[in-house]
């Protein structure tokens, strides 16, 4: 039986996995941190969280691993690192994770779970956690988190094989994040969640690298603001063509939470000025060859990411 | 009766009409030069064409004004300004041009005659000339020729009214620019030429700008060489909508002639690191309306053309 209040893995900090882990452990959860590039700052200084809704967040004692062998095994491992460290990370999310362990992919894109299963033993269940926040981090251990926060989460894969079974365990997760002060749902279908957040993701991340501009500029002038639009509605007619539809007022709704965010920089524009690989595989080319197969095309989306592969390629010499 | 070697009126000088107006006068023509920023360069220095055709060619005595109510009227008027300025220039031209003047607008994109039309006298023959040419300006005065250099006249509009007479004043431009060494041909169809000229421009002009880049690097990344040849298939099918089919060869021939080019800067490159107005209007927005009027989308040129006018708004801030 697990316990009242479960063990949290954080896997891979930076803005995602210390926004969520900061607030898990706040709200009394007993949160293990594994990290890199950041583990002596943290040790040292602690996490911190600048919020635009709860105010300056700090987390003194956190525990700090290097290594996924020194952690507990914990119940839920929250993986936020970026996906293009999928491959990597596999080992260290089998090894931190307990008997029945939930892992919870907050990553972009699609092929994100289809990835990982493939190196996870089947006694992990695999979930989908789609976060809908607008953060970042400004230096080690130190994320500004700017706007909303929610965690919509649906089940993948994994020893949960009936509907019941899957549908209990999104809502533990659910239940966690609420408790932590952090909204949350659950989607019906994890699929059509990943191609819904896509339609926010595939304008606005790439856009913000090729334009170098954050959503503000990019919705103030008219042209990209109709580019935008226009990659909006690719996506949404990929999805219905991959056969999951997503609701006609989605592009509306999403440009005008758009108009009503801060000027915000998608994490992908942050991965180019720091030169970090852009997470192209899951945000773009799979989608694109999603709907491909499916016999649509997103041209607009296409020469965006043709664009931003040019940019990468060049990045890496 | 004009006489055997008729008077040419260059019409801004830059990389076009500097490179043409060395070329003409060295072969003897009497060539005067309408400046601006480049008059005292030029009085002083004369014209250097840094050509790897033809070696360093040297201007001396260059016949420059300040005003073109100074200038000699000509027979001639080859007009090598940007497109965006034509509004500016015209009255210039006006007052240039002699009685029966040919005015040749080496200009690229679409509705550059049209324009110029409505604001010149009707006994002005309107010639469009389509620069095949790798050459800018590196310094006041100075041009660099890197390849190619020809130009294929057509006639508009003007007081030639039968095609013979039409025709026999192409030739007459044919034969002038060969005379000096400078390949030509007459064009079938201007509007025609104007877009198959379109199939290169389209992808290289913008690219360039967009993505910090000449020839070279475009085409030896296979994704941005994707995106050249699909960006150059929606200006033939474009064209082909708008009543102007273009070779089906065309494609593949250009792709081909650019990969022998040297790495190549397009114009529009050379405007945007200079701060110059970018010649959208001509280039993009005149023939994706066209192609719209027509039924005919360009998506992933539209898409480029709206990252250029955000580009463009941002630079004129």
């Amino acid at each position: 039986m697990t316990a009242l209040k479960p063990r949290i893995g954080i896997i891979g900090t930076g803005a995602i996995g210390g926004f969520y882990g900061v607030m898990l452990a706040r709200a009394g959860y007993d949160v293990h941190f594994l990290l890199r590039s950041e583990y002596d700052v943290v040790r040292q200084n602690g996490l911190q969280v600048n919020s635009a809704l709860h105010g300056a967040l700090h987390l003194d004692a956190v525990q700090a691993y290097r290594s996924a062998a020194d952690m507990p095994k914990c119940d839920w491992l929250l993986v936020g690192a970026k996906s293009t460290s999928n491959p990597e990370l596999a080992p260290l999310i089998v090894e931190a994770a307990g008997e029945d362990a939930k892992v919870v992919v907050l990553q972009n894109g699609l092929g994100i779970e289809e990835g990982l299963r493939q190196v996870l033993p089947s006694n992990i269940h695999l979930m989908g956690g789609l976060c809908f926040i607008c953060a970042h981090r400004s230096a080690l251990g130190v994320v500004e988190h700017q706007a909303l926060g929610g965690v919509n989460l649906g089940y993948h894969s994994g020893p949960a094989e009936t509907q019941e079974q899957q549908q209990a365990l999104v809502e533990a997760g659910v239940v966690m994040f609420r408790a932590a002060g952090v909204d949350s749902s659950a989607a019906i279908n994890l699929a059509q969640a990943r191609w819904q957040k896509l339609v926010w993701n595939m304008p606005y991340n790439g856009l913000s690298v090729l334009l170098d501009a954050g959503t503000a500029p990019l919705m103030s002038n008219p042209d990209s603001r109709a580019l935008v639009r226009s990659i909006m509605l690719e996506a949404c007619g990929a999805a219905a063509a991959c056969g999951y539809p997503v609701p006609d007022v989605l592009v509306d709704r999403m440009m005008k939470s758009t108009d009503h965010m801060p000027n915000y920089l998608p994490s992908m524009y942050h991965d180019h000025v720091h030169g970090r690989p852009l997470e192209l595989d899951a945000i773009y080319a799979a989608p694109l060859a999603a709907a491909a197969a499916a016999g649509f095309a997103m041209p607009k989306t296409e020469a965006l990411y043709q664009t931003l592969c040019f940019i990468s390629a060049r990045a890496d010499r």
